[in-house]
This record gives C-alpha cells, sequence and structure tokens, in this order.
C-alpha cells in the first residue's frame, strides 16, 4: 500500500439530487429527531478515525434504534443510491469505518443498538445487538459466571457489530479463535432492506450454504449485521504466566508446541518478544522493569488457564513444562508472576510496545500471519529483506506466535533521518509482504483490509478469488451502496 | 419429506445432444483410458447409493486424477451444458452423491485423487486430495504422532471431499468442532473450471469474504473440491469412559456444564441413551451387556481425555465429577471402564442404537439439533407431538447430546401394523420437525440436504436465506450444472 496521506476535504458541500434529498427527508422521519444529525460539527466523530489519517464527510448520521429502522434506512438508500458506510465504535485501523471525502454517503451508526437481548449460562449463549461495546459484554458474561474471550486494545470502546464485521482476532485466539469461530448466529440488513434472522444459537445446523460465515469479515460491504448469537465459555478460574527468555525463535515453536500438547491445549497466550521491545519499553515507560537479570536476545510471554475450581496442578504443569524445557536449552531463564499485579508487570512489557515505538520514532506497520511452523524461517527471510532497503532499520517484530500473527513493524534506525525512512514507506511495504506470500501468509492477518489496504489486497490476493469476492459483492449488492471503496 | 421410494428406472436411453456427445469425447481423451467409465454395469457402484432409495443413470464416471483434468472436465460440461454429480466415498444419507434417472449427468469420482500432499506436525496441518479415504487420514495423522478428530461411522470408506462437501459431524463435535472448524484451506474447481488455489494454512487471515466456508457444506453444487489443509491435533495421551444412568435429561445438562468447566473443557464424547436403546441392543446383540444391575430410564456415555503423558490427574478428575453429581442425585449409578476392552463394551451399547432398530422392525428417522440448554424441554415436546399420531409409537431419541444433535426416531409399535406406520411417514416429519423449528432447531443437524429433505428444506427455512442461497448458486453457477436439483 502507499503510505497513507492525510486527506484533504474540499470546501464544496455536496449537492444531493433531488431523489437523494427526498430519501433523506423520509429517513430522518423514520429515525425520529434522536435518530440522526446532520450538523458537520456534530457528525466529525463519525468522520475521522482516530489516527486522522481519513477525514470524510457524509450527506447524515443516521443512528436507528431497532432492526426495521436499519432496514428501513437501506431500503431508502437502496433506491435512491445513497452509499451507506456502516459503523460500530469507529476504531477500524484501515479506514474500513469512515466515509470518503466526496460527502455523498450516510453513516449508519449502530450505536443506538446495544441491547442485551439475552444471556442463557446454560447454553453458554448470548444474544445481543451490534452497538454493544466489547468490554460490557466481557462483564456482562462475567456476571452470569461465563467467560467471553475475545479481548482486544480497544475493547473499551470497539462495538460487537464491528467485531464481527472485521473478524477481529486479538489476545486469545490461539485457545478461542477470531471473532468468527465465536459466532453461532447472525442477523443481518441486505443492501436492499430485507432482514435475514439468522440468529440460532445451533452447535450444528447443515441446511445449506452457511450464509453468516460470508458476512462476518466483509467489513460492511454485503449488508448490516444488526445483532448475533455468541459463544460463551467456563470462566477461568486461575491463570498462571510466566515471561521466558528462549534461545531463539525455533525454541518458541518448540515450547509452543509442547505446552499445547502438555497443558491439554490450555495456552492462552503466546507472544514473541524480541529484547529490541524490551529495551525500548524500559526506555519510554518510566514505571517498568526487567524482570530478569541478564539481557537476552528472545522473549516469550506465556499463559496456562484453567476453568477448574481448586485446580491446583495447574503450577505443577507449568512448571513441568518450564522446567523441561530448561533442561533441554529452549528457555534460558524465566519469570513467574506470583500474584496479579506481578502478572500485570508482565503484561506491561506486552502492552506497550506499540506506544514505546510511537515515542522512540517513525515506524511502519505491518499486521501479517504465515503457518505457525514458519514463523523462524521466515522471521529471518523478512530481517533480510528489510536490511536490503536499509541496513540500519530496526526490527520491531513481535505478537501472537501462537497464531502464526506477527506486527512486523520497522523502525527508523537510531539517529536516522526520519523524511528519507518515511520515503522507503512503499520498499519495506513490498520487502515484508513479498516475504510473507512467498510463505502462504497473510498480508492483513486480523486488521482487515478497509481502505487503506484495498490497492495491497488487489496486488497479492489470488485473481480467482478477487474475482469470485467481485461476483459475490454484485450479487448481494448490485447497486453497490454497502461501503463502496472498502475491501475491493 | 415425503417418505422416499425406490425409484424407477425408465428403459429408454439417454440420447446426448451432438455438442454433449462431442463434449464427453473429447472428456475421455482428456482423462485417458484410467480416468472414466460408461459401461453401465460398471457405472453402477456410482450411480446407486447404500441404502437404495435413489438409482441413477448418468452418461460417464469421470475419474480424474489430477485438479487440472477437475479443471479440464468442468470446462466441457460447462460449455455443452452436462449436469455434474461430484462423488467421493458415496455415502451420503440423503441422496446427495448420486445422479437422478435421466441419464444426463455424469459423476465426477474423486477416488483417484488420493494422495496425501503432506503434513506437518510442527504446524498441526495436513495437506490431502479429496479423495482421501477419512480413516487412512486418521492413520497418517497418527503416525506423525498427531490426531485428526473426525470420526464416523462410515469412516471406512467416505472421503475428505465428501465430509468438507457436506460439513460432516460424528462423534468428536462436541470438543473439537464439524469438518467445517477442522478445515484451514481448500482448493476449489468451479463450474466454468477456473481453478481457485485457497489452500492456505493460516490460522489467522483478514483479506476479504472467507470463502471457504461457502464451499463448505455446499454438496458440490456451487464447486468441486479437490484438495484440503486439514488443522491436526495433540493426540490423546488417556481416554476415560463412563456409562452413566442420570435422573432424567435435565440432570444430563446439568452434568454436561459441569463436566465441561470442571475438566478444562476436555470432555470429547457425551452421547444420550434412552433406556429403550438399551433393551433393543441388548434384545438384538447377543454378545451385549447391561453394566449396571439395575434398570434405569436414562443414560449418558461420557469419556475425558488427556493429551499429556502421564497425566494420572484424570482419574482423580473424573472421578470427581461423577462423585459430586452423584452425591447431588444427577447420576444414579456408574459404571467406569477399567481398561480399552471394558470401553469398547460400553461404546457397543452406542454403537448398536441404530442396528438394533433395524432388526426390531420400521424405524422413520430424523437428523436434528436444537440449542443444547433445550434438549431437556425438546425432548419433552417432541415426545407429545409424536404421540400425538400414534400414543403406542415408540421414541428412540438418542446421539449427540454435547452438541444438542438427536437423532430422532420413531419406531413402530410393538405387534402393530408396519404399513400403518410408514403411513404415517409424513406426519411423523411434520410432528417432530415443527418442534425442532418451534425450538430455533435444524431439520439437518448433520447429515445435510441432498435430494432426500430438498422440499424439507423448502419448507422450514427462512425465506430471505434461501433466497440468497438462490442468488449465490445464481452467481457461481449461472449455467446451473452443479449438481441441480440437490439442497436447493
Amino acid at each position: 500500500m502507499s503510505a497513507p496521506r492525510t486527506t484533504a476535504l474540499s470546501d464544496a458541500p455536496y449537492v444531493p439530487s433531488p431523489e437523494e434529498s427526498d430519501a433523506i427527508a423520509r429517513m430522518k422521519e423514520l429515525l425520529g429527531p434522536k435518530g440522526w444529525i446532520d450538523n458537520p460539527a456534530d457528525m466529525e466523530g463519525n468522520l475521522i478515525e482516530d489516527r486522522g489519517i481519513y477525514h470524510g464527510r457524509a450527506q447524515l448520521v443516521a443512528k436507528p434504534a431497532t432492526t426495521e429502522e436499519v432496514s428501513g434506512v437501506l431500503k431508502l438508500c437502496n433506491e435512491a443510491g445513497i452509499p451507506v458506510v456502516p459503523q460500530g465504535g469507529n476504531t477500524s485501523l484501515c479506514g474500513g469505518s469512515v466515509p470518503f471525502e466526496e460527502g455523498n454517503e450516510i453513516v449508519l451508526s449502530l450505536s443506538r443498538m446495544n441491547k442485551v437481548r439475552s444471556i442463557d449460562p446454560l447454553n453458554f449463549t448470548m444474544t445481543v445487538e451490534a452497538g454493544c461495546v466489547l468490554q460490557t459484554l466481557q462483564e456482562e458474561a462475567a456476571k452470569a459466571d461465563r467467560y467471553f474471550p475475545l479481548s482486544l486494545a480497544a475493547e473499551g470502546s470497539c462495538m460487537i457489530g464491528g467485531n464481527l464485521g472485521t473478524n477481529a482476532g486479538g489476545t486469545n485466539v490461539l485457545r478461542y479463535g477470531n471473532a468468527r469461530e465465536l459466532t453461532l448466529g447472525i442477523e443481518v440488513v441486505l443492501p436492499d432492506g430485507r432482514i435475514w434472522n439468522g440468529l440460532g444459537s445451533l452447535r450444528k445446523d447443515n441446511t445449506g450454504y452457511d450464509l453468516k460465515h460470508l458476512f462476518i469479515g466483509s467489513e460492511g460491504t454485503l449488508g448490516v449485521i444488526t445483532a448475533t448469537v455468541l459463544k460463551l465459555f467456563p470462566k477461568p478460574r486461575d491463570i498462571r504466566t510466566a515471561f521466558c527468555a528462549i534461545r531463539d525463535v525455533d525454541a518458541a515453536l518448540e515450547l509452543l508446541q509442547r505446552a499445547r500438547a502438555e497443558s491439554g491445549d490450555s495456552v492462552e497466550t503466546f507472544e514473541l518478544i524480541p529484547r529490541l521491545v524490551i529495551d525500548l519499553v524500559l526506555k519510554h515507560m518510566p514505571d517498568c522493569e526487567d524482570p530478569l537479570e541478564t539481557r537476552y536476545d528472545m522473549y516469550t510471554l506465556i499463559e496456562l488457564v484453567t476453568t477448574r475450581d481448586n485446580d491446583d496442578g495447574i503450577e505443577e504443569r507449568f512448571e513441568g513444562i518450564l522446567g523441561q524445557a530448561m533442561e533441554d536449552g529452549l528457555i534460558l531463564d524465566a519469570a513467574l508472576a506470583q500474584n496479579e499485579h506481578q502478572r500485570q508487570e508482565l503484561w506491561k512489557l506486552r502492552e506497550n510496545a506499540s506506544e514505546s515505538q510511537k515515542i522512540e520514532g517513525a515506524s511502519i506497520k505491518h499486521d501479517v500471519s504465515v503457518p505457525v511452523a514458519s514463523v523462524p524461517t521466515f522471521y529471518a527471510a523478512a530481517a533480510e529483506a528489510v536490511h536490503k532497503v536499509d541496513p540500519e532499520a530496526r526490527i520491531v517484530a513481535f505478537g501472537h506466535m501462537g497464531d502464526g500473527n506477527l506486527h512486523y513493524n520497522v523502525q527508523e534506525p537510531e539517529g536516522g533521518d526520519t523524511k528519507a525512512f518515511v520515503g522507503n514507506w512503499d520498499a519495506y511495504n513490498r520487502a515484508v509482504h513479498d516475504v510473507v506470500v512467498s510463505f502462504g501468509g497473510s498480508i492483513s492477518a486480523e486488521h482487515g483490509i478497509g481502505r487503506l489496504k484495498r490497492e495491497e489486497l488487489a496486488h497479492y490476493k489470488d485473481p480467482v478469488a478477487l474475482d469470485l469476492m467481485r461476483t459475490l459483492k454484485a450479487a448481494i449488492d448490485p447497486k453497490g451502496i454497502m461501503n463502496p471503496g472498502k475491501v475491493i
């Protein structure tokens, strides 16, 4: 992808056609006074995303309160040819949830559809509306003595409809899967306003094509997810956390496989952290400490979870796995959290990785995945490619090793020329992504495509797959009103 | 659905058009002498399914050896308008894998595409061709010290392509999911012959619509799955099995929830078995025994699995769960297998359920699912509905309670009139399926739709979902050559 630039807004107001004006007027009537805003100042938060790269305009922000109102809005838009940008918490990292600059679109905010329709602890499910904030759902599940495992940095503001629309990942994918795997059913409003009630809560259903998987991860380009039935899990009763210095990335892979098998597949976290991340965190975050006395090149943060009450065996199991790995030279040293405070101290080293990079200077980010077993060779090959662009570039590649998903970021050289570094944006993208694809990997592991990576997708995606995607888009949204210019 | 009847074959041979004849001739040339048969006697096994309900005809059975040959066949068929019936092990229980009676179709057998392309134990994946027999794949995984959990009655002859095409279920779904959840990537030949190589082995990939889920479970109506990347798991090291007499279906639900939480979600089997099943098995299977001295109304077969070496704790955990449930009155009595022989003895009570029913007399079968927590109320409501048709009908409802999936079979009354019983076929279907749907359930939990349940699907499926399915079918297979008359 090209280096994203903050977009300039034209001063010329968008002039709607009479048909559009009429549709907007009817929409306002349908939604009632609480159901829309069109004052540019009031809409601002819906038109710009957090990082400020994209800043769009819109005819209106529609805020329907019910599925029927969403249906009414889409029907009007489809008839009048008004493009629609569905929006949840507006925390997309790829510009998927904000409109373009032209001003002809409307934003469809799901924020008022925020009811938990039901929680069924015995069935391990909850039925919720798209506008529920992720963290609220985690809390609601916990109140019912259940666990909803989706967890990611934006959980305090992102909404479940957006999580499903982008098939969100996060830190618990290794054990529980992405948002897709956590979903049993969805309710969708199609581009022409028809409502598909697919809110089943079945574990098995082989009655025709599995339509929900088409909408999950489609980033609002095929319809609007208005509600969902989510899977719940037994609540974790005990968590053990270790920060391990490891021999190298190969050792991390071996340790991951052993830990999975020996723990009965209850490894919830397996994060890879190179020394440079620790150095940056210690440099820029005053209250962080290196838990080990000696410097090492590579680390992993590992967590083992039990859902059993009084599972005294977890300590023994965890120490057994780590002890054997130490004996075999995979682990060089380790710090085990003895309590929740110590656990949080260890997590700070991981959680501050991005923020420390930002303070340190410019960095060019990639959200990539490769087959888990290829992580070690990929790690080396990608470094070689990056250093061909600039031997002084610093590689800050860390993240969800358990899923083969690394945040493969390139940090400007120490004391280097920032402008020259940023000028190599495209070259770094090409270097990293070429290697990723040569390993059968993905150029967007968990953040989606949105607007930011659309060209990159067109460059790398299998042409037959791209064509199939276009065929499906044309079939389901023939007028092309759903989030145009995003994904495909 | 109406009572299926053995279909009568017309004597008149199918007369192909000159265009079709030309396409068939070119197909034979493309496939070579080993790659096709067209002698009716030789084709017989490909034209009839095991239960003999459907007996079709075909112009040719094509047996391509490579993905490119599949591509060539579909291209020719698409151009000439010849309908194609993809076929794996031909073990469909719904007539999905055999042609109709007209004789204008060809059967596309994947049986020669049976190579295991690669096994990657460190990545926990294997890449295999569609014609691999399921049991062979289980064995290949085991040789690599890994576990491929898909397991079902036909595993000795069914093929993985068919398993994916029908999203097969089986006995290990509770812990590992259906065939869909076990699949990381697929290779598909589209109706026009284009090959989509979606053989990724990534755990995370958010680059556009998830196309694989569209083809999995589509029963060959959208394209032909020619190869797949499957997930592997750590191999079980110890299995504990118990046959428990339980208070009632409510107690089974409570026990299931407890066992999941207390075992760290390592319950691999949770089967519900009413007394009538045990009675029929003991009556008709001479080498089966009731493991408990007293008669009870309801039983569960439970298995707990560990993937850890020397996991001595599993016995304690299992007995802890069962002991507490006994104390609380959920379990009335239990037999624990002390060794593999005893385990097999317990499994025989479950595995002989269908065969015993068959010997006992006529039965009308339903493969249904409801939300797991609704199983107890569904169980009672469905019995009421069945007994409204005939108070003497015997209900043999057993199966995968852990997934909410019951084989809800109705057995003819003891000493009753078989003809009158079978005459009520449609009434029983309607009785059971109406109750299923009132619980938000599925009329085909794991067997698919095929030809047998097509009308039933049209009757029960949400009309918007049905219409979406038709839209997708028309978009991907505009000439309608892929397995026409099946599913939709």
